[in-house]
């Protein structure tokens, strides 16, 4: 029993999940709520089935060990997350999941066992979409989440991050205390596979990659920018305060600044993923009086977020100036950047040698779990698989060949470990 | 019996009706639903209650007579509109029908009747913030409401406007045959009175003013600019089809047109009233998709209306080249500018002079009924009272002692038709 055999398992459960969690448009996972439970059930099932042990942590996180593993020796992680974007795709996280799952079945199968013990973990909550905050459940076993993290409302139920972890089964009075609720010395090497969420590997022609660092983020869920709204026909130019034009005018200034950084090398992507006039009072012949939007700036420096930071503070200061609006900042929400662990980067390169596929490291721009458990100190390494049309949305397309390369490699590094 | 001494009477209206439309935070009566009914009720009931005659025409629009002006004879109409926009202010549009109620009322009480009767109408659906088409009221019974505008679909409900005219009582057949629903020589003049909607009144000192005429405006209910979703942390600058910075550099673009004509002395005022990026899709870690936005510029102008529309499609163009985006414009909307009746425009300038009124023009920036009943051929006048903070907000604040003076400048021209 090699990895490559297992191509109907893996080609099955995605085409389940798929299945399960399909909302007529793309794939909606929504962490805390009904589509991660059912993704979780699921996995649960079909680990049980197999043979294979399965439980939920303190964060309500799924938790799958082959039975002679269960012994308390540190073993080695690998994970991912359950949850999906609204809309988004199928392989973003499951992929993780899945890889792992498939190196235990390959153990269990061939019975020939990893000197550490394998462990798998479906991480909950990932998914900034749900909540204004990514790395919920890996941050609530890390003892990463505070209580305003835990107070974030829902974005349509407007129910706490609190409640929703509680239904799912979550320790929150654990976890709100911030204590990890693992050992960290049981964790010999956490390990990630991801499909990459950018375009790189395609153009290059890199079926998998080692993922040398992880970029970090700043953002705001949702700054307002409060101006005056008035009858659209009756209100010159220089007595408008029209919030509308306000972001406008600051996008194009946030842009224009990204330019500009991008021309001195510096690492650094911009977005305003939600921008809205106010639904309740907005009309076609009204001044838009208030608009409000997320923004997010990401990049392997810290110091280039922040100083991103205050560019946006200082242009909404010169907007407010020049606009007569002001704009009023919900809290300011990070992920630092990580580095992966060298050794583990070594034994996965060496790996990928080992199988004669390409070498390149490719660097990850989006988030992942991950990035919590390198800046926890355990050692961690990544491994992205290509992936065409990006993630986040329902056209990701991962080659199911490219995916068990992947997981080949991972299974090789497990045994080397 | 004096039009200033019916100031209870006027007060007792407008806190009725404010009462009757409140929603919590202003006053909404849905055009073609229950909020403008109610309000077209509780008027037709106080009518009748002191001795007038009551009825709807076959647009439903509310039609308010004496007794004894129901001859057959040409009259003079006073009209203005029942409806508001969502959390609208109480003034703008329910002023002008109040002030023709209290013209009837003093001639009613006082016996000294106007040489051409009276009629007051109150049109239905004036705001476009309910269909995104304004003056169906009016429109429907000139014979100017398309088999597309009766397709038009509410904001909430996603009813047709049609559907709603019939349930309101209106002759749908008969409006899409698009004959006029009245026989215009039976208009002998149509007055209005309206809140000014801009700040220039109280700029100047001047509670009431004549409006020598009434801006047009070319308008887009919802473009769409359609980029590419993706990963906010994935995908570098140079490869993003990101739709809200598209969006962005549009309204940045026109913003900067239109400054520039402005300084030619140009009249034009540019507003996109509803932006919003996909709520089914969107999130703060997503490159935005697609943006749906409202596109409105008024003039006194046609060619600057239709030149600024040329530049709108020009950016557009231009944009989509830059990045990668593409524009979706749904129908384009248009309301021609109006020139009041200078015979009528005359009269009320006298009567305003005889109540040693300050006598100055001021162009309306909102479009009206009244810009109808003028491009129909119809003599039109309308007057303006003072107003502070502008209309279609909770903050609209017409003094009384104003508003009964243009009542009873309407009054004394009334007696001079």
């Amino acid at each position: 029993m090699e990895i490559l055999e297992l191509k109907p398992v893996a080609e099955q459960l995605f085409k389940d999940m798929r299945e399960l969690s399909f909302d007529g448009v793309g794939v909606t996972r929504d962490s805390y709520g009904a589509g991660e439970t059912a993704a979780a059930s699921y996995l649960r099932d079909f680990a049980l089935r197999h043979g294979l042990q399965a439980q939920a942590d303190r964060a309500a996180n799924l938790v799958l060990r082959l039975p002679q593993a269960d012994t308390g020796a540190p073993a080695t992680w690998v994970g991912s997350h359950l949850d999906s974007v609204p809309q988004g795709g199928n392989f973003d996280g499951l992929a993780g999941i899945v890889a792992g799952l498939l190196c235990q079945f390959r153990q269990k199968r061939s019975g020939r066992h990893s000197r550490v013990p394998l462990q798998v973990v479906g991480f909950r909550g990932e998914e900034s979409a749900w909540f204004g905050k990514a790395y919920m459940g890996s941050g609530a076993l890390l003892g990463k989440l505070s209580a305003d993290d835990l107070a974030l409302a829902h974005r349509h139920s407007g129910a706490s991050l609190a409640a929703c972890m509680t239904a799912a089964g979550a320790d929150v009075e654990a976890i709100r205390a911030q204590a990890p609720l693992l050992d960290k010395a049981k964790v010999h090497a956490y390990l990630e596979l991801h499909i990459e969420q950018g375009p790189v590997m395609v153009a290059r022609g890199l079926p998998v990659a080692v993922v040398p660092g992880i970029r970090g983020n700043v953002r705001h869920n949702r700054i307002q920018c409060i101006g005056e709204a008035g009858h659209s026909g009756a209100v010159p130019r220089w007595l408008r305060k029209d919030a509308m034009f306000a972001v406008a005018d600051l996008i194009t200034r946030l842009d224009e600044h990204w330019r500009v950084l991008l021309e001195r090398g510096i690492d650094l992507v911009v977005t305003t993923g939600v921008v809205s006039t106010s639904p309740a009072e907005h009309s076609i012949s009204r001044i838009p009086g208030m608009v409000s939007f997320s923004f997010e700036a990401r990049s392997k420096s810290e110091e280039t977020l922040e100083g991103f930071h205050q560019l946006l503070r200082t242009e909404c200061k010169a907007i407010s100036r020049d606009r007569g609006v002001r704009f009023a900042f919900d809290r300011r929400i990070e992920s630092a950047p990580a580095t992966m662990d060298g050794r583990l980067c070594a034994l996965l390169t060496q790996a990928c040698r080992q199988r004669d596929l390409p070498v390149e490291p490719v660097p990850s721009g989006a988030g992942h779990d991950a990035s919590l458990f390198a800046n926890a100190g355990i050692p961690t390494g990544m491994l992205f698989v290509r992936n065409e049309n990006g993630s986040h949305n329902p056209h990701e397309a991962m080659d199911i060949d490219d995916f068990l390369l992947g997981v080949q490699v991972l299974d090789d590094t497990i045994a080397s470990l």
